[in-house]
């Protein structure tokens, strides 16, 4: 059995768990305040190119948009999100459950359009019942999206510009950052994300680490972020965990690499199924595809093969997603080409 | 510098990191749908003689406790505490951002009176204001203390009676379980603890794990508890990073082995203390040590020796607590006796 | 200038008024434990032919359906409702203030339908990811609508029916209650309410009291819902201000009476408008209408007479809506033609 | 049988009555856009020599509190009361329903001191683990406080210059401003308010109305106040209900004039107290008086006269307590006096 299922299939980049084992007697402070969490912030900050950002280790995804969000929102705030934003579908109310309800817009495979968010912040700026309802409060998208897909930088100046003029801050969800990045249908780089929005996260989690996401806050974090993490739960003891990870990562550029491999895969991945004839629903530029099968064949090739079942097609076919990793090799490319 | 500051000063056990190594390229199903949590949850039902119970894994205690909580309370209920409860004082209020309140009885160095928590509930539910008040919902307390010290089988029972005699669960908060079951002070065994609560959790974080708690529910966790711990932002894609740490935890004994050498160790201290003459604040049975030192010679010795400042003794002298771990070696006590 | 702008325009009807400078020296206990308020429960009972049933007490709808809505639900269960329903769009999100997402279907002039609500529990159901969204957890729907339509007695059964099904109990805004009951499309009557939800709602602000709204449980209510209702501020110290409301307009059958009067109102309306040549965007059949006005024109009006303005239609015509109340007289119908 | 259980018993003023009755068919714009409010908001801000401030109206105190403590504090902050303090004790956990923690502070006959506050506000700041702990966000205080004691001038400007010195704005909860400011010892005026605190509240429920509290910001309502207002449901649609009872509390003095009369009424009440040898627990300044009966003559005294039971004495007494209200006559004193 050979999973394309997701990218987290795997642990972590040896690179880490070395770093890990070879700093793992060292007596750190904990809660984020020892040397390499040091360390990795200022690595992270030349990366961003942003030495007057500010940095916060989280640990999971879900778990980073609901601190995230809940920090930047007052009460009477909503986070602006497509459809398909992972904050409104798969994250079980999380964001709700702070409070503050997810506004939402149409998605286009997985992307907004700065012209339907200008359009909604119109509206609801008209609304003659504006007072009775839920203010705008930021703007969510997700890089790459949950298709796969990549914003171009001039997309993300639109949306940016647009939120902007309308006070909001512009949040993204770097869960797959680097994928995103490492694409060749990207058009700006790690150090352009400080003016192209207002806070990201360099996703871990599926770019190598066991888990974790640094928070890039472009300018400054909200007042005392440290004790909202703690309040999330969000806040390890043995916050070295976290620290050693991006350190490693954001050493001699390991995140990008090990990202670029991904794509590479995928490409390869993208050529072996149109080799064997499986219509794409959506071929995309990052490390997740997503094709069409007959679903007899489906059945049978699940026996084999993993994949992610991502929505029906028609009353025969379903929409499956595969992905390759940081972790893919090669070799698993050529054994999906034997197994298709 | 040598630090006793407390119990997450060191990563994790050489064996976790071992395994985690080992298992490294295996690719696993997220979430914790993955069989070294499967063996993990099997190995520790059984180490707690519990097979019907139900275990889940979260990442740090704080998170933990207001899954939990939260899981277990209706809106208008609360959580009954001592005053120095962790949840009521140094969690950032995580337990009052899901919306219940905190209701707190004395503590005696960290401890629940079974005959004070009567008296609490039956005047709770005397008050004529009761329909006007937070309703008692469960029974939080913390194995060991937050004082390091550790309950009886017959406190806990008495406990256990008179939460169950109101209708509440108790709940256990076990960060340092470990610690509290090796201590030669405690007169039951984690076989024993199915008797003698609800629910509890094995703390990972401070014995031996890079992260991760272990939450048992000795009969059945609340419905959708895997969604709750979703929502809390609680739940790793890479659940193996819990899965594998807890299946190697618990394997041969390892939990325990390595909760008694902080016990060992803490006990070589507290004789290096008396034997400098430095007077206790409180000794306890387990791996915390509470001293009491004079203030400049605190000042002077905080520049070798890490220590945790816990509160003003007088205007002169400060209580400071000293704590070993699993990872604290004889040569470290030794460095401290020539260091006093 | 004459209000048709909504349906809570005037204060009280006269009885109500009238039986609350009677009652206004009598000393009464708070909190809704007087005679007034316990009478106005028993004849709600009655007319309600559910005398197993459980009423409460609240000051308005918004505060109503957060509160019902927080107590019907689990943490992790969100309420299904149609994307303009009341709770999703002008309540200021107080439902996700208390932590709760609505999930939204599509609207039908306002109305739920069954088939649509039953592929949305199967695909909710279906889905692989089901874990990590949020539950399903009630059905939330308003008589009338927001666009004053009306369900039949057959689409309430088959919503019901659907719900549970499902497992989900079916929650009836009835903010204009009184209006849909008085319409001639409605096939039912409030008797019949018991049988077709769970739980529903009498709206008294909107149908002739100063405030306050009887939630009818067809059951049981919510374990501790007096301190439910207490925990989201809406309970009065006065109580007596909604029992004698309540009781008065369930005295000799008021509550429907005065409802008549604004379905017949509207209905002369109706006419007034269709003689003037003003197109309808949707004729309902109970004390809501709404008209494409030409913007010129409506401004023009507005100086004269009050109306909401519901939506832009196109570029030069815009939605409105007259609403008649309770209080409106043959009089005002009158001058509404002379205005028109 | 008569109660002087509370300061509720009665329904408003006739005043009030009369004026809602005159104004009833009055068309007029809902939530609080009407011309009563208005003259209301201006008489109060006139009254309170406070022209730069800003009146909002909420319909209950639980209701207030939480809506005005949850739009100041941020989401790591809590707020500081004593132990008696309302919104800590007897209003269901209302506050840490909106995620907030009330931190506590010895009470002195429901009283705050400035220095112990002080030195809570020090300890905070100087304990080294604040960043994991709930920020101090406000100052929370009652007047008259639950015990019915009054802040003199003096102990109210030391409160909120402790509070202003540690950047907390401080919250007066005034659901018995009246009786306070009515009281003989009481050395400031409701002009005086402005300068003693940044907001506060003008109790009307308690004083003359049916419902409602006048929240007063004396410099400026935090950002979309309104919004806040609807999301805790506090909004009426008919504000006009509010608008008209305080505007006529507002008009010649109706509302210290009320006041006045619950302390006259409560003076006399003393004298007769007094005369009957009833033990004091305390005399107070206000329309609260607390004796302390022998239970058996509790038990009979009660099926005559109604009273407020506070809490137990000893084995053989309870402290209960008699309150006067606005609407308390003198031969309501008189009857009193013979049924003791």
């Amino acid at each position: 059995m050979i999973l394309f299922r997701c990218d987290y299939a795997e642990g972590a980049h040896p690179e880490i768990l070395k770093r890990l084992v070879e700093t793992n007697f060292e007596q750190l402070d904990g809660y984020g305040c020892d040397r390499y969490t040091e360390s990795a912030r200022k690595k992270i900050l030349e990366a961003c190119a942003c030495p007057d950002g500010e940095v916060h280790f989280l640990v999971g995804g879900t778990q980073t948009n609901a601190t995230v969000i809940a920090a930047l929102l007052h009460d009477y705030e909503g986070a602006v999100a497509v459809q398909t934003g992972h904050i409104g579908v798969h994250e079980a109310g999380a964001v709700e459950y702070t409070g503050h309800k997810v506004l939402t817009l149409p998605q286009h495979y997985g992307k907004m359009d700065a012209g339907e968010l200008e359009a909604f912040l119109v509206a609801a700026d008209a609304d003659p019942n504006k007072d009775h309802m839920v203010w705008p409060g930021l703007v969510y998208i997700s890089l790459s999206t949950e298709y796969g897909t990549v914003y171009s930088r001039a997309e993300l100046a639109g949306l940016q510009e647009v939120a902007h003029k309308y006070g909001l801050p512009l949040f993204i969800d770097g869960a797959r950052l680097g994928y995103a990045l490492a694409s060749p249908a990207c058009d700006f780089t790690l150090a352009d994300m400080k003016d192209l929005c207002d806070v990201f996260y360099i996703g871990g989690t599926k770019v190598g680490a066991l888990c974790g996401e640094a928070v890039v806050f472009t300018k400054k974090a909200p007042k005392h972020f440290f004790t909202t993490i703690k309040q999330h739960g969000a806040l390890l003891a043995k916050g070295r965990l976290l620290g050693v990870q991006f350190d490693t990562l954001f050493t001699d550029n390991l995140y990008s690499r090990i990202a670029a491999n991904a794509i590479d895969r995928a490409q390869e991945m993208v050529t072996v199924l149109k080799e064997k004839g499986i219509p794409f629903f959506l071929e995309t530029p990052t490390n997740q595809q997503f094709v069409i099968l007959e679903n007899r064949y489906m059945e049978s090739l699940s026996t084999k093969v993993g994949f992610d079942i991502w929505e029906p097609y028609d009353a025969d076919h379903t929409v499956v997603r595969f992905a390759t990793s940081w972790a893919t090799s090669p070799e698993q490319i050529r054994q999906l080409r034997e197994l298709l």
